[in-house]
């Protein structure tokens, strides 16, 4: 008898954003001449820009011929690229990593999902509450978890708060703990780790030899200078985490997949018996294993878009998506809104109005306004009496969008 | 203290073909005049038909502009690619599959190496022996097994030696089995399961309640007419099994990263309690969970593999690989040695002469002829006297390798 995954059966409901797919759908089909306006999935809009397809297309010419055709890419992704990424996206921030601790991928969520496979399952994790939801149900579903509650959380995970009070910095855990996901800019919350903030948890994780999982895909959103864009700018961060990067929010390659992961060289896990293991060893067997590589065309297109054309044309999308996000800002809190995130980031995260609670303003917004958000209950039970609206849109169709809130 | 995943620790060596790779590197380094000609991993070396190619840059094109910009793939796949496989890829041999059945991937490597995910861990796997490396590391690392012993057998793992005795059939397990990795037309062995093969597996799977996990990679390459392409040609595997299939060995998308899966609506696996529940729904989870889509343009280039002029592009491919095929087995015969498979597979089995292992002949057809294959031994204990050569290259440097192994 071929027995299930039975820590599948603990998942509390369907990942949150097919559950908004199906809500929206079925709105739509009782409502077809409604215009709905899409501000929940955190995906972009606009087109890629020119030289990064040019250089997609040319390689995609290049696999036509038998003299430029390339089969299987290489485990750990193109040289050039993993080149590229150290130089342009690492070193001039005064990061140094070594081409080797590179690993690309098809993107931040599925590395973000996979890399707890290297875990034992014994290990505590820390998670933030709101968070997004792919580090808690991977979690789930490898047994790191006991059953789920009423609020929708599990038991044996541990869970930092991020709240108003505290500004959404997640709280460093009252006891032990061995794995630890931090996101910032915060999907959904906005908000950005400070150097400070960023300096507790890695003396933190030092002390406990636990290991930080640093989900930075929005760092290009990241407007302040004196705010991080990678972990390893912080002192000792080499030695405690893994970071995550991503094209899809930068490049608009949500659709073309790509993204990357950096395992410093330094960076241990442990056996029971407390032997010290390198990670890299361990990410570098799971990837080469599990995974086949990433299409050369679009280790082409990812490298075109850290060249000067590209990122140039890259700064420019990012610059028109967060100007979508001050406007929104103006316009809800003109409204008389509190607003979070926005200025850091491609997420407002909204209060909801007194008493209404996240899901219910979630059916009410789309009802009226026709408008899709995010429920902040969705992303966790902090996130109740929150809503997270995407800066990704075209510009009339942001303005539209305030609006109908407006006449709400 | 993060602790890892000690079952890692189990695994006998690097995955077989780094491996190789490495071999190859250190060879290559000594000998930098050697022209080494590479049949050992199965990748493809000729242009991705021009059909193909222009609906793939076609769809890139249409990311540049804010109208046609795709962003995040659905879940499970594009309708117009599912709806393409059904109709072109079963449809034809008289099997009934719903589009909903089919989940769109980077790939068999992936989806072969992902799938266990889904199903308990106290499972016992049956495996071939020689058996393409990935369903064991997989299992490995995902702790269905014990150590490993001194001739590469993991404990707890079912072997089901294919052998010269068999046919390089496997034969069914003496006892009790729950997941069953079969592969047709064979990697390495090239050897295909007839109806009948089929037939019984399918019947002891249903007995027992376990599930195949049927890998149709190389479906393409079968040129005997009674031979299943699918599994699902034969009575009863819809309730029983799992197939995968690849744009790999067909389109020439080694590079490009895309297959798919297919699981049956009435496929069931079971909680401890007994307990029946659909795969298609765990799998749903995991897919939506841990994977993102392909991206929109490779999607059309698969879709544009099924269509008339790309299909008969692929016809056409697959044929030069196979009369590669066929002239090396004339050849290898010729000088005296025992050759299977290359028939309704593009890898070719050899025995390697006797009293020489697997990875001696490797380091010798290496370093006296420069041609890189596959030592047996690397696929399993079984395949200890064997060594793989795969049919992918140009005519003239097959003729070549020939040549040289003739004069060894």
């Amino acid at each position: 008898m071929a027995l299930i995954n039975e820590h599948y059966q603990k998942l509390a409901a369907g990942y949150l954003f097919p559950e908004i797919g199906r809500r929206v759908a079925a709105f739509a089909g009782d409502n077809p001449q409604a215009d709905i306006i899409r501000l929940g999935i955190g995906d972009v809009v606009r087109g890629i820009p020119r030289p990064i397809v040019d250089a997609f297309k040319t390689a995609v010419e290049e696999l036509a011929h038998d003299d430029s055709f390339q089969g299987y890419p290489p485990d750990q992704g193109q040289d050039f690229l993993r080149q590229a990424i150290v130089e342009q996206e690492f070193g001039p921030r005064g990061v140094e990593i070594a081409p080797d601790e590179v690993f690309v991928s098809d993107g931040s969520k599925c590395d973000s999902a996979n890399i707890q496979e290297i875990f034992g399952t014994d290990n505590v994790v820390a998670l933030t509450d709101p968070v997004y939801p792919v580090y808690c149900d991977t979690n789930v579903m490898a047994g790191r978890t006991g059953p789920v509650d009423d609020s929708g959380r599990y038991s044996s995970l541990v869970y930092l708060p991020c709240t108003e009070e505290n500004g959404f910095m997640p709280p460093l855990p009252q006891g032990h703990v061995d794995m630890i996901y931090l996101c910032s800019p915060n999907n959904p919350t906005g908000a950005v780790m400070t150097r400070d903030a960023l300096q507790n948890w890695i003396d933190y994780a030092r002390t406990e030899k636990a290991v930080i999982l640093f989900d930075a895909a929005y760092e290009g959103y990241i407007s302040a200078d004196d705010i991080p864009h990678s972990i390893y700018e912080v002192d000792g961060a080499r030695e405690v985490a893994i970071e995550f990067r991503s094209f899809s929010k930068s490049a608009g390659f949500t659709g073309v997949r790509c993204g990357y992961i950096v395992v410093p060289s330094q960076l241990q896990g442990y056996t029971v018996s407390g032997e010290a293991v390198p990670l890299h060893q361990l990410w570098s067997r799971r990837h080469s294993t599990k995974f086949n590589g990433v299409a050369y065309p679009v280790q082409k297109a990812a490298a075109a878009a850290l060249a000067p054309a590209g990122a140039n044309a890259v700064r420019e999308l990012i610059t028109f998506y967060m100007e979508n996000a001050a406007y929104m800002r103006e316009q809800l809190t003109g409204f008389g809104i509190t607003v979070y995130g926005g200025d850091n980031a491609p997420y407002l995260w909204l209060k909801t109005p007194a008493g209404v609670d996240s899901w219910s303003f979630f059916d009410q917004v789309l009802r009226q306004a026709h408008v899709v958000g995010t429920p902040g209950a969705g992303f966790g039970a902090a996130g109740e009496g929150f809503f997270r609206l995407s800066a990704f849109n075209q510009r009339a169709t942001v303005e539209e969008a305030m609006r109908r809130i407006g006449n709400l």
